[in-house]
Formats: structure tokens, C-alpha cells, sequence
């Protein structure tokens, strides 16, 4: 995937440089970037609004713009930026704004152009006569002159009557290039999305306000799945077992996702008849299961994808109690271990869009890791396990109350951090690092691994005891990390570092090179980059260069309600990152044991 | 609507010679005149096998062509068929047929090459592993390599579990563009669809095999909605008067065509489930109705329609239970009163490619009347009322068991012919129209309409007398036909006499120059020529011009179901209609009282 890169001139005497793929519009590329350039229907070619002079470099003009420009202007450069195909290096002049678009900050430090699929157009339309025998439906569309949607069988069912009964004057919700509906009167002030995080664990939703961007409402819960299992392993198995078993765990999605629209809805006093669209970021198998599509091929060798891109869904498909009608995007998977979460992480923190070498790391029982530089994007995932969300540890417990979430040791004195501020319970996967990663520190862990005898523990030897013949270090009255807790850690972090190990070995790149480190998903937000540094779980860098940008799916999610722009950000993405497997490589192995121990 | 010269040189020597609209393609002119081309992806682009050399006139190569052909070929005049958009009169050499396409003939003797919408391919896939992880979307369109469809929603939800249980031998099942279903093994047998006329008062439905074209069953029976009024307006003010009318009329059109649909796969030992389509064409109320699209606006002056093309449909939206992801086509309307089922049966009669100057009439409640020549088609409709459906007539009766359908009379006898030769129980449209026609043929009946008296009547005179108080003509015991029918049949065959009279005047055009009319419709099919015209219900011309051509609707749902082309050609034709609104004409009433009169 080749990149060009375009000089964009503004009014203001300002040039704001940015390198895109080869293949896009000068309109998407200044979009993704945050310059605005004047449109109205969105990068359709409809409103010819969006004129740039091409000052240096060649666009061939589409028919578009033969129709829209004299043939002086087309010799002077003048395109539709919208049709205007990138093939080289531009130099491209923006004329000032006619209209101020507006715009929002979503994901990391992202400024979005709000240009959200759902659009709504007040329309009062001539009544028919005799001479002008028109459609009900042409009428109306040719009252919008910008957009040019085709109709759904359920406007047409009752577009007569509501014409009638509302005297001629009407809104028109679409939603993308369909007519959902025609409400009566002028309700443009109504508009709203949600956004849905769909995880393993935990599921997020926030409802926005499409006119602003603004976020209304957010709420979060538990996804219903969990009695199926924890993980996504144990799920699809349940699938393979029981026939009943995938009908119920898309119900018990389609009920989770139902409760947080109508929660969120509630908080902001929102008609859910005006959420005109939710969109989804979650993993292949959240997906599959939500929308009821047997997941079995990607619980086996060789992980089998039912699809890339998901067909026109709607709310309806997954259960979510909305506008009868409202559209669903769902975020397409890369792999079955690279999913629609990854892409909408990637999206949100723009990962294709930045000319640093990144790292993006969603740290989780299966962890995802992408690379991206100049070059492009090349991902990985890794088999992490189940100790960052506290399985198969000893006292491990999800981030929940109770929680130990962090640790800080002196040579005489253990502290802890724990959620909710009550009596500890547990210990959660950034406790254990923290945990980990402070024993290191003090010498009290060696690199191999191994937890020093009381004897070596000075003024802490108190803390190191045996608990069923196995030695532990005691965090709090019943509360320990065990040898065992040690390993399991070790083991996931190795298998971390071995997938960013391979992927910059793949690529050429050296570790030190690295700009940047992404940590994404709920637990890499709550990880301390010190501590991931000190325990090997991402390069040496600089402390400031790690960063947790928290629930970047969800964001990716906000960004494609908001932005149609980001939306096909979002599938061109999916051509720019190269998935490589790296569990079969003969090398692995060996790259594994050499990650073990601590730096 | 100009129109272009085509001339075909077939590889056997022979030429045709075809007109179409401008704007056509090659491959669609010659499809719609029964000349074969090669093509497997039935004109999307992708299969490369309809190429043809342009021997005259100029056809700009397309980028497909381009790809398709060598530059030396290109300038030597060969074009991809299904690209080369006729502007202007071409000559065309068709090479030999490499496969030899299968073709029915449908309709008013129509030679139809077989290219359905509804295609099945079997395939055979190479199991994924670990060095090619394609999705199983991916794995099954690579190698269907003439068709690129995408997916619904359900085929996903299976096609998993489906390509593995059938050990990767699947047989995948499209409809146009869309994959509807993978089913296990080799189905390619197994393709069927059903042609629904759906009339305001019967509702017939053909079940065809889509792999020859031939029709397996077809059943006939009376619409459900009946009760609720016999003609389209009391159902229309059924739905005014009744919220709850319009969803009960719904669903008894689903269920009569759901009944018609389980009796024709019972007649014929075919599977619900291998109905891929069903195609429908019948009038705008009957379409609205079954749609559940309030109808409201059909029924009142200005007389508005929806829409004209209708959305995507599926058989459940018309409540028939074949396939689940069946698709439907409904004919689109192009007026309030000139609905599907005309579109329908100008497609069956080839109105449109026909460069004889002809007249389409379907007598009905509403009168339908289509002029078409070289300059196109113009419609319109008359308001004939119900006669010819034996309502408003002393003894009428629908054309059912113990109706008269036939009257012959000499100057001492009456015979007639009985439907079921049963009992006579009343007089059915075409019976009456028979008795007048006698009468007026023996002088027993004025040119002004007027019964003569029983001393005029010979030796018939026993069958002229007084019925509370107005003469009749007494047919059969009680049976008789009144001086008033005469006149309701005076008015009705006066309302369809001025609408294609105003149509020759409209176009300019003078009766003789007529070349053929065609009686469409039930009541059509049952009218004698030779009495038609006496009436001046049709032009005077010479009897065999007259042709009853049966139920055309049907015949063009048929071939909506048969060929891609032929449904295309129905978009067209709505294009090519051009619609007069007669009834406002300030010269319609005196034309209307002049044609009162028999000839």
C-alpha cells in the first residue's frame, strides 16, 4: 500500500501537510486530518459544494466535475475534492468556508468533521394537483436537493397518510443512501446514535447527540453472556455443545445491548424513536454472536472468519429497541483474533494516520498487536491467557470492587490501591503486575522469575511464607501472589513480547526506533507504563512514550456515528493492515523462552 | 424517446433488424428480440463471454472492454455486448454461440432466452488452513467466478456450519445480486419460481422451472379481499372508514397468495423451500394492499401513487411462505390507474418492440388503453365501470358457472352458450356484450341504443317485453337483458371508445392506420372480436386484427421470473409510457356523447 502525500492550503495563509493512501478523495484525506473543506451531502457528488484547485499534481476530472466546472476552471485545476482521486503527491488550494462545519474531538485527541450517516431534511412540499401527478415519494425527494436516498418498503407504507395528516410539511430521516422515515413536522432537532463497546466482559454504550457530537449519556454492564464463560474460548465451545446455545447467548447480547440503549436514553431524556443508528466495535466472536452467526470456525484451527464485512444490518438484527428502522454498523473483523474492536481502536487512535512508528497494543486474554509506520500497518495477536483479567491466579479477581488494582513496595512497607476503597477481596491483573513489577524492583523477584526466601527479604521477609507447599508473597491477611500467580504472568507478558518482538523483526524495525506505545482496552487503561516497562511488557522506551488511551473501540465506535468520513476510514483500513500469524513460526518457541524472565 | 436501428448478422447468415430505445445495450436489444448472445453472468460484466463486433456505427469502448480486448481487437469493433450502449443505429456481428442458450416462449409468442435471476452454482472448496485463512464468504464467491453477489445476514448465520456438515460441497443459491442461501450438496435441480397475476377479483398464479422455463402448475382462485368491496375504490374506502381495514386486507391478499402458492408446489411435488422467487403484477391498489401501503391517496382525486419502482422485496413481505430469503418483484406502476399489470402485460405483448403501430386495451372496471408505434407508447385510462364485470345489469353476473357467456341470434332463434353448460343463471360481461352485438347486427337495436318494439321483432317478438315497466329482451326464462344494461353498456364501451380516440388525436395518428388491437385482461379473453368492433368498443378494422391475447399480467410476471432482460425491459417500458390524463379534457364529454352511438 503505497501512500502520497498532500499539501493542503487553507484561506488563512496556513499548509497543513498529511500523508494518506494512494486511492483516496482529497476530500476523505483532509476529513481524516481535521481541515475542513465545504460539503453538504457528504462526498456524494450531489452538492458540489466541496470545489479545491489543484495547484500541484494531477487529477484527472470525473465526469462530475465537467458537469459542475467551465472548461477554463477544469484547466485551472479546479475538481470536486469529494471525486478528486489521489494518485500522487498534491498540492491542493481549499477556498474559504461557506459554511462552518462542525466538528468534535473524539479518540485519541481525534478533531472529527461531523458529517454523521444520519441526516434529517425539513421539507414543505407543493400538495399534488391534477398537473402535477407526481409520486408521494418523488415529491419528497426532489424537495431534497442534496441527498438522494432510495426508500425502505416501511416509509412507503404509511408515507401518504403522514403527508397528508401533517399538511405537506415534514422531516425526512435518512441514513446514509436509505429513507428510514418521514416524521411529521420539523423534528431536525432530534437526532441521536449510540455507540456500543461490545466486550468480552464488560459492554459500554454512549449516546450522542448527532447534531453536536456531544455525548448525552454513558452506562456500562456486564455482558449477559458471562454464565457461558469468561472468555471467548468457552463460549463458542458452549455453541459446539448445544444447539440452544447460540440462539440464547445472541439473546442474552441482544438484551445487554437493549438494557444499556434504553439506560442511557433514560439518563439524557432521549426518545429512543429519535436513535436513528448505534454502531458496534467488539471482536469477531461478540459480533458473530450478537448477530446470531454460529462461531464455531473461529473457535478451531484454522480460526475461520464467517465474513469481513457484515451485510446492512439493523438495530432490529440485535436486539436493540430504537426507531423500528434504524441501521447498525457494525465494525468488520480483520481475523478472528483481529477484530471489529482492533479496527475501531486503530481508527480512534489513527494508527493509519500518523507517520510515527506505533506500537498499538490491546492488552487481554488474547492480546492484539499492530505496528504502524509509514509503510503501513502489519498486526498480530497473541495468546496472552487469562491472567490479566485474573484468572488462573491464585486470589486473581476481575477489576471489581475489592480489587487490589495497584501495589507500591518499600523495602519495609507494602501499600496497596483497591477499588472501591474496602477491604481487599483480591488481586486484578494490574495489581499483579504492579505487584510483579514492584518485587522486581526491589530486588525481591530475580529476572528468572523466582521469589526470593524470607531470609533475602530483610524487613518484608514477614510477607514471604508457604502457602500449600508453594512459596508466596502475602499482600494482605489471605491476599497473596504465589510462585505459581508469578509464571502465569510471566507466560502471558512472553507472549506478548514475542509477538512485538516477531512483528518488528518482520518488518525491520528495531525496538528503539518506536515513537510511541498504545496501550488499548479496559485493562491496558488501568496498567501503569512504568510498571508494563519494568516487567517487559512493551519495549524500553521512555516512560512518556507508553500511553493508555482507555476504551479506544468504544471510541472507534462514536467516530463512525459521527463521521461517514471515518466510517470509510474504518474500510479502508481494513485493505491497510496486514495480518501476520506468528503461532506457527518455527522460531516462536524460542522467542517465548527468551521473554520469560524479566528485563 | 428516439429510438435506434439494430441490425444483427447472426453467424448462419441470416440478418435481423430490431428497434429499441436509444440508450440500450446491444445485449439487451437482441435478448428482448430473441436473438441468443453468450453470457453466463447474464450482462453484470464479469463472465467476458457476450462479445460482439461492431460492424457499423460507433460504440465507445468501456474500461471493461478495455480489459476485456486487445487493442487491435478493440479498434477491429469488438465490445462486450452487455456494455455496448446503442446512441445511434449499429450493425452487429454476432459470432457463433458457444453454449447454446435455453429459451421458452412466453407470453404473446415471445422467444425468450432463459436467464433468471434465480441461479445456482455448485462448488466444490478446498478446505482453509492455517496458510489460507480466507472467511468462508471469501472461500465460496472466489469461486463462483461468473457471479459476485453478497450476502444476507441468514446465509451467514449458517454458512459455517453449513460448509463443513457438507464436507465443503455446497450448491450456492442467487437471486440478481444478492446470495440468498448455501444449501448442502448439488441442488441444482431444484429451481422454481411463481408468477402471481394478482387481480382485483381473481389471483392466478403459475409455478415455473426456472432451469427450462416450463410451467409445472398453475391455479387460479378468487381474491379473499372480496368482501370487501368488488372493485378497487370500496376497497380503497374500506381502508378510509376502518384503521384496522388496511392490515386485515393485507393479510387476505398474503393469504390468497399463499394458498395459490401451497397448491401449485402440492400439484407439482415441489418443495416450498427450492421457490427462490415470486413475481407479481397487478394493479396499483392490489399492489399497494398487499404491501400494506396505505392505498388512501390512490382513491381520491388527484390520485397519487407511492411510488412507482417499489424497494427490494421479499415473499415474506407479501406473506408468501417459500424460501425465507425468497425475493420478490413487483411490477412497478406508472400511474394511480395504469399499474403493474399493465406494465406487465405491454412487456408480454412486446408493445415496445414491435414497429407496428398498436392499440392495448384491458377492459376492465377500468379501462387500461396503451397506443404504441416507432414513437413510443402513450397510455391512458378510461373509467368504463363495472358492466363488463356483470355488476350494474339487471341480470349480471360474474363470468362464472351457469353465467352466459355467448349469445347468437338469427331471426327466428336464440342460442346461447352457458359457462359449466349448466342452468343460465344471469349474464356475464361477454354475454352481454354478445346480445347487444346481435341485436345490433339484426336490427334490433337502433344505432341510439333503443330496443325495438315486439311488431319490429319478426318472429323473435315473444322475447321483447316489459319488465316493471321497461322493455327487455328476454334470453332465458327470467334472463333477460333491460334497455337500461344496454345503455350501461353504451356508456361503458363510449368511455373506452373516447380514450382511444383522444389517444389517435393526442398522437396524431388516424383509426385505419391501426395495425392490430389487443384485448387484454380476463374479460378480454372472453370478448369476440368481431362483436367488439361492432359495438365500436375497438376500431373498425378487419377481425383478424382483433386479437384476444388471454391474461398478459401473468405472462409478464412469467417473464420477469424467466429473464433479468425482459425485467429490465419493464423498467424501461417506464420510460417509454407516457401518461394522458383524459378525464380533465374540456372536448372529453362531447366526444364521450358522440361515441354513445353504435357504429
Amino acid at each position: 500500500m503505497s501512500r502520497v502525500r498532500l499539501t493542503y492550503r487553507l484561506d488563512d495563509g496556513r499548509e497543513r501537510e498529511v500523508s494518506a493512501p494512494e486511492g483516496v478523495t482529497a476530500f476523505d484525506a483532509a476529513s481524516w486530518n481535521g481541515i475542513a473543506i465545504d460539503s453538504t451531502c457528504g462526498g456524494h457528488g450531489t452538492c458540489r459544494k466541496c470545489g479545491v484547485r489543484i495547484a500541484e499534481g494531477t487529477v484527472e476530472p470525473t465526469s462530475l466535475d465537467s458537469r459542475a466546472y467551465e472548461p477554463d476552471r477544469l484547466r485551472d485545476g479546479w475538481r470536486l475534492a469529494c471525486r478528486a482521486v489521489a494518485r500522487e503527491d498534491l498540492t491542493i488550494d481549499v477556498p474559504p468556508l461557506v459554511t462552518r462545519p462542525k466538528a468534535a474531538t473524539v479518540g485519541v485527541g481525534r478533531q472529527v468533521i461531523l458529517r454523521p450517516a444520519v441526516q434529517k431534511r425539513y421539507v414543505e412540499l407543493d400538495e399534488p394537483d391534477l398537473a402535477d401527478q407526481r409520486t408521494d415519494l418523488d415529491r419528497l425527494l426532489h424537495a431534497i436537493d442534496d441527498l438522494e436516498p432510495r426508500a425502505t418498503l416501511n416509509v412507503l407504507r404509511h408515507l401518504g397518510r403522514t403527508l397528508r395528516e401533517a399538511d405537506w410539511k415534514v422531516t425526512a430521516v435518512i441514513v446514509d443512501e436509505l429513507l428510514i422515515d418521514v416524521e411529521p413536522g420539523d423534528t431536525t432537532a432530534h437526532r441521536y446514535g449510540i455507540a456500543f463497546d461490545l466486550g468480552t466482559t464488560t459492554v459500554v454504550a454512549t449516546l450522542l447527540d448527532l447534531s453536536t457530537g456531544a455525548p448525552l449519556a454513558a452506562a456500562s454492564r456486564l455482558n449477559s453472556q458471562q454464565p457461558f464463560g469468561a472468555d471467548v474460548i468457552t463460549r463458542i465451545s458452549a455453541t459446539m455443545l448445544d444447539p440452544e446455545a447460540l440462539p440464547r447467548l445472541r439473546d442474552l447480547a441482544h438484551t445487554t445491548l437493549d438494557e444499556l440503549t434504553q439506560e442511557v436514553c433514560k439518563e439524557a431524556s432521549i426518545d429512543p424513536a429519535h436513535v436513528y443508528e448505534i454502531a458496534i466495535a467488539g471482536n469477531a466472536t461478540m459480533t458473530h454472536l450478537a448477530l446470531g452467526i454460529d462461531p464455531e470456525p473461529l473457535g478451531v484451527a484454522p480460526f475461520i472468519l464467517s465474513t469481513r464485512a457484515l451485510p446492512e444490518t439493523t438495530a432490529t438484527d440485535l436486539g436493540v429497541n430504537v426507531h423500528p428502522s434504524a441501521q447498525a454498523t457494525v465494525f468488520p473483523a480483520l481475523g478472528a483474533y483481529v477484530g471489529g474492536d482492533i479496527i475501531a481502536g486503530l481508527l480512534a487512535s489513527g494508527m493509519d494516520r500518523d507517520r510515527r512508528l506505533r506500537l498499538f497494543i490491546d492488552v487481554g486474554t488474547n492480546c492484539e498487536i499492530v505496528l504502524g509506520s509509514v509503510a503501513g500497518l502489519v498486526a498480530t495477536a497473541a495468546p496472552a491467557g487469562p491472567a490479566f483479567e485474573g484468572a488462573a491466579i491464585r486470589c486473581g479477581m476481575r477489576a471489581a470492587t475489592g480489587a487490589i488494582e495497584t501495589v507500591r513496595l518499600t523495602p519495609t512497607s507494602v501499600t496497596l490501591g483497591v477499588i472501591g476503597d474496602v477491604e481487599p477481596r483480591g488481586l486484578c491483573g494490574s495489581g499483579l503486575v504492579d505487584a510483579v513489577a514492584e518485587l522486581v524492583r526491589l530486588g525481591l523477584l530475580d529476572a528468572s522469575g523466582r521469589l526470593v526466601t524470607p531470609d533475602q527479604a530483610g524487613d518484608l521477609a514477614d510477607h514471604f511464607t508457604n502457602v500449600n507447599g508453594e512459596r508466596v508473597f502475602t499482600l494482605h491477611d489471605e491476599i497473596y501472589l504465589s510462585q505459581r500467580d508469578v509464571r502465569e504472568l510471566q507466560f502471558a507478558k512472553a507472549a506478548i513480547a514475542t509477538g512485538w518482538t516477531l512483528l518488528l523483526e518482520e518488518t525491520g524495525i528495531k525496538e528503539s526506533e518506536i515513537a510511541q506505545v498504545l496501550l488499548a482496552g479496559s485493562f491496558g487503561s488501568y496498567l501503569s507504563p512504568a510498571n508494563a516497562i519494568r516487567i517487559g511488557l512493551v519495549p524500553r522506551l521512555a516512560v512518556p512514550r507508553v500511553v493508555s488511551v482507555g476504551n479506544v473501540a468504544g471510541e472507534g465506535a462514536k467516530l463512525a456515528l459521527l463521521s461517514l468520513r471515518e466510517r470509510a476510514g474504518a474500510s479502508a483500513l481494513m485493505n491497510e493492515v496486514r495480518y501476520v500469524e506468528l503461532s506457527d513460526r518455527p522460531d516462536f518457541n524460542d522467542r517465548f523462552i527468551g521473554n520469560l524472565a524479566f528485563p
